[in-house]
C-alpha cells in the first residue's frame, strides 16, 4: 500500500508498532526467565502484562479508523530484540547479562516513545482525538517503564561500586 | 568475541554504537537531500558534522580502553535506516515525506540516546572517568538534536492544524 497522505503515513506507523508490541510481547517472558534479579524479573513480568493492554489499545485505534488491526514487519524492533536474544544465548555471567537485558530494554522502551510520540502529535493533526488518548495511555506506560530501568541500572551500578 | 565481563559488555556496546553512528553519517546527507523543508534540511546538516564529531569522541574511547576502533553491525540502526531509505524510495508527497523523515530521526535519536545513557552508567562503574566525558558530550548533542526535531515536528503539526 503506497504511502501518499498523512492518513497513509500514521496508519503505516501504527502497523509499525503494533508488530513492535507484539515482538515485545513474545520477548519478555524470556527476559523474565533468563534474569537472576527478583526486581527486573517483576519489571519485565509488569510490562508484559502492560504490554497485552497496549496491543488492546492499539487495536482500538484500529477500529477508529475502520481498519484491520494487522502489523508490519518493524525491522528496528527485530534488530532490538535480536539484541537481546544474542545476549540472553552469550552471556553466562548473570550480573552481566542483567546489565545487557536492561540495557536493551531501555533500547526497546525509547523506540517505543519515539513512536507513540510521533503517532500522538500525528493524531492530533488529523483531528483523531480519541486516538491521542488510547496513544497517550500507551506512551505514559512506556516512559513509567524506562524511569523504572533507569533506576535499577542505577542501583546496580551503584551496588557494584560501593 | 565472547561477552563475560563488564568490561567485554562496554566494548561490544562501543562497538554497536560505533557502527551505528557510521550508519546515522551515510544516511543524513541522502535525508538532507530528499527534505523539502530549509529547517529540516540545516538540522539533517548540522547534525552530519555532529556526527562526525561524535565518531571522532568514540575512538577516543577506544584508545582509552587501548583497543581498535571497529564497529560490530548494530541490527537496529539497519532497521530503522532501513525505514527512513523506504519513505525516501516510496512518499512521494513532500509534506508527508518531511514527516516520515522527522519521525525517522526522532526514532534514530531515542536509540542513541538511550545506548549512551547506558553507555555512560557502565563508564562510571568501570571507573572510566574520561569515557563518561567524552560520552556525556556525544548524549548531550543527541538530547539537543532530538529537542530541534520535536520543536520541528511541533511546528509542522501546528501550521497543518491552523
Amino acid at each position: 500500500m503506497p504511502v501518499k497522505t498523512m492518513d497513509d503515513l500514521f496508519l503505516h506507523t501504527l502497523k509499525d508498532v503494533l508488530n513492535a508490541e507484539k515482538q515485545v510481547l513474545r520477548t519478555l517472558p524470556k527476559m523474565a526467565g533468563k534474569t537472576s534479579s527478583p526486581e527486573l524479573k517483576e519489571a519485565f513480568d509488569t510490562h508484559r502484562v502492560e504490554t497485552e493492554g497496549q496491543i488492546e489499545r492499539l487495536q482500538e485505534v484500529f477500529e477508529l479508523l475502520d481498519k484491520r488491526a494487522q502489523g508490519k514487519p518493524c525491522a528496528a524492533m527485530e534488530g532490538l530484540v535480536e539484541e537481546s536474544k544474542e545476549a540472553m544465548e552469550e552471556i553466562e555471567d548473570p550480573e552481566v547479562l542483567d546489565a545487557a537485558l536492561l540495557s536493551g530494554a531501555q533500547a526497546v522502551e525509547h523506540y517505543e516513545i519515539a513512536r507513540y510520540g510521533t503517532l500522538i502529535s500525528w493524531a492530533k493533526q488529523l483531528g483523531l482525538n480519541d486516538a491521542v488518548n488510547l496513544l497517550g495511555q500507551n506512551l505514559d506506560e512506556e516512559k513509567k517503564t524506562d524511569l523504572l530501568l533507569t533506576k535499577l541500572a542505577l542501583a546496580a551500578v551503584n551496588q557494584k561500586a560501593a
